[in-house]
This record gives structure tokens, sequence and C-alpha cells, in this order.
């Protein structure tokens, strides 16, 4: 099992569009600091599970019969905006779309789903089996519907925890007793003066840090704001944090 | 005044993905053969007037300064699916977007319209003066609320008219009392039995051309089903007839 970081920026991502600061003229000269919209890419023998689609080039960087099935946090656009030209695929064969119960999903994504088969939606904590590995939806505390998901392979355990300030009590307890490999979270910004509305700040992925005590930990959905403070600021950081960047291998 | 077709395809795309069919491997071999969304790039020595901004890289073709409005002929995701991104932008400065009344708009982007500034809607026939040509909304048939336009400067006359099936009377009988120099049309199909729902098929976008007759038509909007079609017949089509490509120049 390959898992990779495919983008690790906010919904602005990096470069931002008209910005000037350190981070997105670094970002503008070097391609590798560029951050996409925050997804995840597991490659099994089996093919490509997708944790999110905010990419809009997706059917460039995969075959039709690669992607075995798309795994949604929530329905943000930064993360289904890539779906709303893939759908238009006219393969007989469908995409099974897995989901968090959002009634709504977004635009006429649910009435003209096209190629996207979607899945009666997750309910928490109840795990499900696929064929290459185990995946359990968590809870998160966001302005729509959203899941984490613990996957589970072997003995293998990763936490990808996006978009989410903070976590509610039932996804912390149920973490804290697991022993995680790693902890994919969503921070979006650097430390602030009071907590954020709907993202980690460095502040609160510190405290899941503690508490829940991955083997590593790894800063994701980044917004140009925290990669300015962390060029100035990131080895004041614990030696088990390390910052997404996309195309990462994470395991 | 220079205008350009920045993207000539229909909202699956060319190619489309996991196609394999004659006009989708011609453009996987050869990518001026690809098809964007449907859009037009209009420049002037003020900047760049964008009709349409379903190209989900206009932050790579457009510094932010270049950009001096946009105009949406509709909400469709395939003609907005590049703003979701764009609006983060945090520049003081906002950008116009026309518009026409659809007050739902799609998804979040009214209400958090970030950089966008959403003016009032277009009034169906009021003629707008920009400062360096004019515009007039002109109603069409399709699923959402949409409008055409007719570009003018000096003696230079453009009729824009996507997404469209057929044309209102009103709007034919407005544009026949004009004479065009170029009519940019909804092709989306190849000939069908009956009419098509939402767009023209070539028997359509024939009669817009034979009752309206402009100097020059060009399709756009086009299909890779179209595309298959116009491979085998498109030497069948009027002389003045043109196949938008991507980035073809206009005038
Ligand atoms: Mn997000
Ligand atoms: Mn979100
Ligand atoms: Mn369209
Ligand atoms: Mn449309
Ligand atoms: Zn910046
Ligand atoms: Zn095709």
């Amino acid at each position: 099992m390959d898992i990779r970081i495919l983008g690790s920026g906010n919904a602005g991502q990096v470069p931002v569009w008209g910005c000037h600061c350190v981070a997105c003229e670094r970002a503008k000269q070097d391609v590798s600091f560029r951050r996409g919209p925050c997804s995840l890419e597991i490659r099994t023998e089996r093919g490509v599970t997708l944790i999110d689609a905010g990419f809009t080039d997706l059917a460039e960087r995969y075959e039709f019969d690669e992607i075995q099935r798309i795994v949604l946090t929530h329905f943000h656009m930064d993360h289904v905006q890539g779906l709303f030209h893939l759908r238009w695929s006219e393969r007989p064969e469908k995409i099974p779309v897995f989901r968090p119960d959002d009634e709504k999903g977004t635009d006429d994504l649910y009435k003209h789903s096209g190629v996207l088969d979607f899945q009666t939606p997750f309910v928490p904590f109840n795990k499900v089996e696929f064929d290459d590995f185990s995946i359990t939806p968590l809870p998160l505390f966001h302005s729509k519907i959203t899941l984490g998901y613990l996957i589970e392979k072997n003995n293998f355990t990763l936490a990808y925890l996006t978009d989410t300030v903070g976590l509610p009590d039932t996804t912390h307890t149920f973490l804290a007793n697991r022993a995680l490999d790693c902890l994919i979270l969503d921070c979006s910004e650097p430390p602030m003066p009071s907590a954020p509305r709907n993202h980690n700040d460095i502040n609160l992925a510190l405290w899941v840090y503690n508490t829940l005590k991955p083997k590593s930990m790894i800063l994701t959905h980044i917004s140009h704001r925290l990669d300015c403070w962390l060029i100035e600021n990131e080895a004041s950081l614990p030696d088990g944090i390390i910052i997404a960047r996309d195309g990462m291998s994470v395991a």
C-alpha cells in the first residue's frame, strides 16, 4: 500500500492568486512548494482510492480504470470540484463514491451524477472493509457535515482528519484508544490569538498531537499564511511533526 | 481589441475521461485538438474581459491586475468552476463579475464571494457601455437562466450565444435586425433525429446561420460526438462556418 499526499493546500491554494508574500513567491519560483487542493492517494495492487477530489486535472493524472473508488470528507468545493468534469465520462462502469451523510451534496452533483455512483452515506464509527484495507469514518467539527477517516491495513494505522477545528470528543476518545502510526491533520493557520472558526491553527494541532501521541503527525490543508509562519518558525515544532508537501509519500 | 476562443468544449471536455473514440484519441495525441470549458477572452489596451470562467487554471493564465472584469453567461459549473479558487485572492481590489438574474448562483459563490464583486444582474436587451466596448445581454433557451452577448466596438459586431437550444424569438428578432460580423454559437451535437434538450445540434445551428446570415459563424461548446461527426462530415458544411479550436483568434 502506497499512500501519498496529493494536495496539501487550503481552498485558496498556494500560491494565492495575485499574492506576493514570501510563501507565494517561493511557490511561483519552485513548483515543488505549490499546494493544491487537500487530498490523499491510496494505491494498492488493486488500484487507486482517492480521498477527496479537489484537483481538476484528475482525468490527466489517472486512467479511468485506475480509479477504484473515491472517498469524500465533505462537500466543500475545494474537496469536490474535480468531479464536475469527471462525471461526464461515458464508460459503462461506474466509480463508487463514498461520502458523509450530507443530503444536499453540492450543486447538481447528485442529480447529474453520471459515472459517479454515490453510495449509501457512511455511518460514523462503522468500520468498512474494502478488499485491500479498511476505513472507519470519524466525525469532525466543520461548517459542513465532515468525516475524517481511520485507515487500517494489517498493523498499520493512519488517521486522515481534514477539515476540522479541534476534534469532537467522540472522535478524540476513539483515536486516543488506538496506537496511530501516522496522523494527517488539518492545520490551516499559524498560531492565532483565539481559536479559528473552521480549521485548526498550530495551537490546536499541537493539542491534538500532545493528546493523541501519534508516532508522526503530518500537517496539511496549509494556507500561505501558515507557510509564511513556517519559513520563520518550523524549527520550533516538535520532532514528530512533518509539514505536508504535494506528492509526498506517507507510507 | 483581440478576441480569442479560450475554450471550445462542452461540460465533458475533449478528451472525455476514459473515452477511446477517434476524437478523444486525436486530442490525447495532439493537444491542439483538446477542448476545454467554453469561454471567450476579450483583450483591449485596458485589460482582459473573460466571458465565463470554466477553466480552473485562470490564476496561471492571467495576472490578477490583467483581469478587468468577468462576464458570466449562466451558473452551470462548466462556466463558473474556475471561480471557486480565484475568489480567495486577498487583493484589496475586487473584480467586477457581471451575470444574468439568477438569484441562486451556485453553491456558496454569492455567500463567500471573496474578491469577486457580483454586479446587479444584467437586464436583457439593455446595452451596457464599458470603457472599451459595449455589450448587450440576450436571453437564450437553456436549463438555467442564461444570457448570450452582443459585443460591439466601432463597426464590429460579434454575437456570443452559448449555452442554448435554438433561440428565443425576441433574441432572434433582435439579431436579425443587425449585420453580424461574427456569430459564435453553441453547437454541441451532430445532427439528431429530434431537437436536443439544452444545446444546439448541427441542424439547429444551420437554421440559425441561414436565418441570421452572419458574415461568419463559429461553432463552439463542442462535444466529442460532434468532433467524431466533423471528422467525416466537415466538408459538407457551408463555407462561412468555422469550427472553434481552443486558443483560436476571432477578431
Ligand atoms: Mn477545505
Ligand atoms: Mn471545508
Ligand atoms: Mn455549458
Ligand atoms: Mn449550461
Ligand atoms: Zn501569499
Ligand atoms: Zn470520445
